[in-house]
């Protein structure tokens, strides 16, 4: 079977694609506009928040989606001001931040996706925006990935890019992304910024299923801080740049690019959790032997999502209790004297009860940076996986200050 | 109208009811173990919590009211040790508890309800308990029940009772509640212990339903962190000892009733969120104008829940697009072009945007530690009302480091 060279840490331009970054006073400092292009017609799919408060660029980004009938060309996003809460004067101005960059690359202005992130309920600083244009497509380049995927961060301590690559009939393919966000991370649907370049060539109906597909096994899965954003978009543009066949029915070529969107898509989600605001650790929880996967997930959230056991792993503390109890809350029956949970492989409950374990053993187990909690549940045979990260006083510290 | 003299720092028995509390070793220091007793015949009520996880003696205590036909006469309740996630040797120590106090009692095993907090998963050092009861019959007296209080606590800093007084046909008629908790708190059925107890006279269904309608406007309206315990229990034991006229129809007497209920259990509710771990700050959350009661509790709570709302009241950010974010998340579909944010009485979001406001009288709102949050929709005449706590780096402290 064929297989797909991941590169996390790179975010190489796939063919015909370029992207430009430029600071516009919009943070304190450092790159905050950034713009990604396909320089040939591409297709485009993009998914968005489920919070009922949608921001300005989520409400016109989803009306162009309506109209454009699959054509994506480019995405103009800026970080420091969300653009959210910001009423019909917002809608204004995430309007002529699209067409703006429509003009600047003689597109019509419904190809053009527009993010924002950062701040909610303050009024966009626009002429900000709208007299650096030039400047941005003055500086388009093939390089400027890694310069793009620094211009979308905000509290972000460390830019989260990914680039996988393969071939399709000999032909070299790649699947490049960048993403943002570290706080009001929580998995309903595509949660924070994320964009993805490809190209490869597929038809716009299997891009859009191929990104839900990814999506669930990525972006879906992890949690910060349970709180769903209102500006959250994950996109992806694909140009057929690479000159590879076309992938234009389910087959195996399909199922292989869903392969590498989804391994993409996974490490940058798993980018976010490990940059999580005040993280220490990066905690895999496996839910197994419940009867079906969306109650294996469903339980796998709630433990992900509760405070007491978020802060129980910040102290390095086996406290298997907390891990059972946020099982017992999240809506699913079970029968607790079946359950059995480990710690790193450690069995610290058997049969709903404590099992004598050797402590220096669970001690050394918590003091690492990547923890595995495995509960099973012996109800059935659907499992689920989950990713998160302790929560800290640093968390307390950068919520409190952020805004002031 | 009648009214009721609430006293919310005092714990005056009702007529014939005994209090004792001891100290057995399962706290590290301080009372540990607590008895309520009436000393004639009554009814009683309890609701438990809706965790799939359900400790032993909740277990227990649910299957004793199935058969003892309403009639409770004691509770025995131990503090230091939850007795959950301890399979069938939980079962038996539970169970001989409460069958230690009812010979202790003279009275039917399925009459004494059994109550544990504290630590999950460790097994409950039954000797201690059994060996002890004794003591706890002498010092039994109707000026223990602040001692009780106090045994009933653990990372609680304060103990948390509240007394009404009244007159029910010119007899004078008390009810008198104690609580416990300040972490692992979030409205599913009764949240923590609480223990209610009346010389009233009313009939075991009437008893019932004034407990389960005082429990929706009281402990189900508060959160600290959302975690929803495997010990919750709320109880009541009402003995007729005051010799007032029986309340045996819903008719005057039993909204009478109901209302002071209500107030007790709202005063040990909320002492329970200003105990909060870590908590520098009470808030109270109005949700006003939506389509239901239902919608709006479900706004309430998501804005109480939320990590970002309440670390921004933790740092006296008046950042009011979290709390629209969260109300966003909350599954109940609004126009967010509608709505209105006041913080303690002082507008800062009219019809979804930022108003101009007085950046210091801002200030000045937030550094009070009573705060409260208005949200209107427009889109309704149901209103719902919270009341939470901040998130402070002191939460963290206390939850990293209960149990090691």
């Amino acid at each position: 079977m064929r297989s797909w060279t991941l590169k996390p840490s790179e975010v190489l331009a796939p063919k015909d694609f370029e992207a430009s970054a430029i600071s516009v006073g919009l943070k304190q400092s450092g790159l905050d506009l950034a713009l990604l292009v396909s320089t040939r017609p591409s297709f485009g799919a993009a998914m968005f928040t489920t919070n009922a408060v949608k921001a300005a660029p989520v409400q016109v980004s989803q009306r162009y989606l309506q109209i454009n009938q699959g054509r994506i060309r480019a995405v103009i996003v800026n970080s420091g001001n969300a653009n959210a809460c910001t009423g019909p004067t917002g809608i204004v101005a995430a309007e002529a931040m699209a067409s703006a960059t429509a003009n600047l690359l003689g597109i019509p202005v419904e190809q053009v996706l527009v993010c924002s992130t950062g701040v909610i309920g303050t009024t966009l600083p626009l002429e900000r925006i709208i007299t650096k244009t030039a400047q941005l497509k003055k500086s388009l380049s093939v390089t400027s990935l890694h310069a793009a995927s620094e211009a979308i961060l905000t509290t972000d301590t460390i830019n989260k890019v990914c680039t996988a690559e393969t071939l399709f009939g000999g032909t070299p393919v790649r699947i490049t992304g960048m993403t943002k966000g570290a706080g009001m991370i929580h998995p309903q649907m595509a949660t924070t910024l994320g964009f993805v370049l490809t190209d490869a060539c597929i038809t716009h109906d299997l891009l859009k299923k191929a990104l839900s597909k990814a999506n669930q096994g990525s972006y879906q899965r992890i949690s910060v801080d349970g709180d769903t954003s209102t500006n959250d978009t994950l996109a992806i543009i694909a140009n057929g740049g690479a000159g590879a066949p076309s992938i234009n029915q389910p087959d195996k070529d399909y199922f292989h690019f869903v392969d590498g969107l989804t391994q993409v898509c996974q490490s940058l989600a798993q980018q976010i959790v490990r940059d999580g605001e005040g993280a220490t650790k990066f905690v895999t929880i496996r839910v197994n032997g419940l009867r079906s996967e969306k109650q294996a997930t469903r339980v796998a959230r709630a433990i992900a999502n509760s405070p007491l056991v978020k802060t129980a792993i910040s102290g390095e503390d086996p406290n298997w209790g907390r891990i059972l109890c946020a099982a017992g809350y999240a809506g699913v029956p079970f029968d607790a004297n079946l359950v059995s949970i480990a710690l790193g492989g450690l069995p610290v409950c058997l049969g709903g009860e404590a099992v004598i374990y050797n402590e220096s053993h669970a001690q050394e187990i918590l003091r690492q940076e990547e923890i595995e909690l495995t509960i099973d549940f012996q109800a059935g045979s659907s499992n689920a996986i989950f990713w998160t990260c302790d929560l800290t006083k640093e968390y307390i510290h950068i919520n409190a200050d952020y805004r002031t």
